[in-house]
């Protein structure tokens, strides 16, 4: 089974997960089919690990993380791949894939744009 | 004349800026009549007071301050707002005004979920 986690970086105020929650009930609302769960890099739970754990626990054997992130700099480049690793080593029964941040993706750019031209 | 600021937290990885630079390209190709420019929060070039400056220098008189930020944690709910009160205290002739951040808007949102299931 596929299943999905939406990867943030986490911050100390606990409203700036606001989105990422919103953004699990939209994946939640739109593709039932597919377990997802929210992973933090620092200073919020859970951890990648235990987002890996509780759905491979529900049954996941194929997990595509999905990095909530704008740029791909020194989080992405190095301590996301190196997480993913001792993911991989934890959890040998379960194929663990990521794909770029989603501010490489010109839609997510594009929405951005129009955000801001509605603010004109 | 109307402006927009894209403005960003930064990040010591140069490379983090690169969707960044695309926003800002996306922004000249499709809003050329509004001068655009990026700024950061820290750890990047310019300083959102340098460029306020530089769209006040190029005769912008209402500057419009997008945060490309996913959730409205202490940086947007304290040094933000700080900043901006400091930028309207130096440029009394430019009116700033912000839009919430992007991660609240719901078509990013949609993007970012779209993203995702293309990756299923």
């Amino acid at each position: 089974m596929r299943a999905i986690i939406l990867f943030g970086h986490g911050a100390r105020d606990v409203r700036w997960r606001e989105p990422f929650d919103r953004l699990i009930g939209l994946w939640r609302a739109q593709h039932a089919g597919t377990p997802v769960e929210l992973a933090f890099l620092e200073m919020m739970q859970p951890s990648l690990e235990e987002a890996v754990a509780a759905l491979a626990g529900g049954g996941a054997t194929q997990i595509i993380v999905v990095p909530v992130f704008f740029g791909q700099g020194g989080h992405l480049r190095n301590d996301f791949p190196a997480l993913l690793e001792e993911c991989r080593g934890k959890f040998p029964g379960v194929e663990l894939s990521a794909t770029p941040a989603v501010g490489e993706d010109l839609a997510v750019l594009q929405a951005i744009i129009d955000f801001g031209a509605r603010a004109l």
